[in-house]
């Protein structure tokens, strides 16, 4: 098995480097990931300027190629010039912090895998629940097996694994569980201040507030200590709506004015 | 009606003037952008830095806020702080360029009315089919319709609109249609160069492959001439795949070991 691994808090990443030398045990690993910090990025993908690629040495060996790009980037990049042909999986993570909710439309990590994903290539994203996590290996024996799991039942095209693990000792997680994505939001507060030359600033701030309470969503799952496993997938089409705006009557064929 | 109007192309670009113009006739407009060019930046939101906002003038008068940040940023902020309350409706456009199939991941453009959906309040992504666009007035008209039919028949909470129009003269506009999210994906080709200094660089470009050729998708709508309307929302659950994995009996329960 190959599978290119990446993530969005850099090469350099404790989180990273837990994750490729797990993977190690049972695949060809590649690792191909952003060269800076690259956290709440998003989708974004780097159009209007060059990218680079470097060797990246860790203790005088090399590790991995780091890309002065977006997560998304080093995916896109990885798999056509890098790689130069499509992994067997694509692994982005273990990311500092829960990627769970609303987070996943913010996420670098989960838009690396999503990026895998819309390239056909099957794709996980791993998070520990916790800014503060410092020990990745319980994730990382997670990664392994779900990477197993995927090569075994295989993933539809265009689906995704994020999948979240609670921060604490191995001893005191609760189960595994598969889950949708919750409907919990962010309580986001711009503090207001004033820089030394007098003039305001804003900086984001706030908290992500729970709306249900249903163990089968991320959130609830990761708070009551289960690994949380969702599949996530690229369509955003809202069929229901999309049925119901038949009655909006604003559809117009040829010959029709529009307005 | 309160509308907030926002884009990802900056605040002096050609779209969002004609957009805002076209809709201060019918609602109290204020427009808060980026202050410079944001495309493709997905969704990102600006976390590790303060955010900055100046009055922009044009031609001398007052013309909105610009923010030093990325098209979500402009709303998460905008509403947080500058109107200091939710709007009727945000709208995010005109863009240069479309936002089809898999591009709606990437686009400022829509991240920006996607954020106001996870906000709660209703919202439009508009943009016009061609980089070279240069007359937005029909689109304003669509956007000011549009406007008038959210507030007619409502939106569900999280559900916005992805409007595309093709860049022809509005007689030659076939129609409009509610559509789906196509499936069409990009085919990238990174040229790989070598700089002045010896250094290899790679530049992104590449292709939008169709694989479908059903009208009711935004892709092929467009090309057909038609004003696509698609709804999308922010569940990124894959509801097949969530039940298929049950089959997978990675689910443990308290005391039984995950791994």
């Amino acid at each position: 098995m190959k599978i290119l691994v990446t993530n969005d808090d850099g090469i350099d990443s404790a989180g990273i480097v837990a994750l490729a030398e797990s993977l190690k045990e049972i695949a060809d690993v590649t690792v191909i990931a952003p060269h800076d910090e690259q956290s709440a990025v998003g989708h974004g993908i780097t159009m209007k300027i060059p990218l680079r690629v470097v060797n990246y040495k860790m203790n005088g060996t090399f590790f991995g190629y780091a890309v002065e790009g977006t997560p998304a980037d080093c995916v896109k990049l990885g798999i056509r010039n890098i790689l130069g042909e499509s992994p067997d999986l694509v692994i982005s993570g273990i990311n500092h912090g829960s990627n769970t909710a609303i987070n996943i439309i913010y996420s670098g990590t989960v838009s690396a895998a999503r990026e895998a994903a819309i390239m056909d290539v099957p794709a996980i994203a791993i998070s520990v629940a916790s800014h503060d996590a410092s020990d990745f290996r319980y994730a990382a024996k997670v990664a392994k097996m779900l990477a197993l799991k995927v090569n075994e039942f295989s993933l539809p095209k265009g689906t995704l694994l994020n999948v979240n693990v609670p921060n604490f000792p191995e001893e005191e997680i609760s189960g595994m569980i598969v889950t949708k994505q919750s409907k919990a939001k962010w309580d986001d507060i711009y503090l207001k201040r004033t820089d030394p030359y007098g003039k305001d600033y804003y900086w984001l701030t706030g908290s992500l507030v729970d709306v249900e309470n249903e163990l089968e969503t991320d959130q609830t799952a990761i708070k009551n200590k289960f690994v949380s496993v969702t599949p996530i997938h690229f369509d955003l089409t809202d069929y229901d709506t999309f049925h119901k705006m038949k009655s909006w009557k604003i559809e117009k064929q040829k010959n029709e004015k529009v307005i």
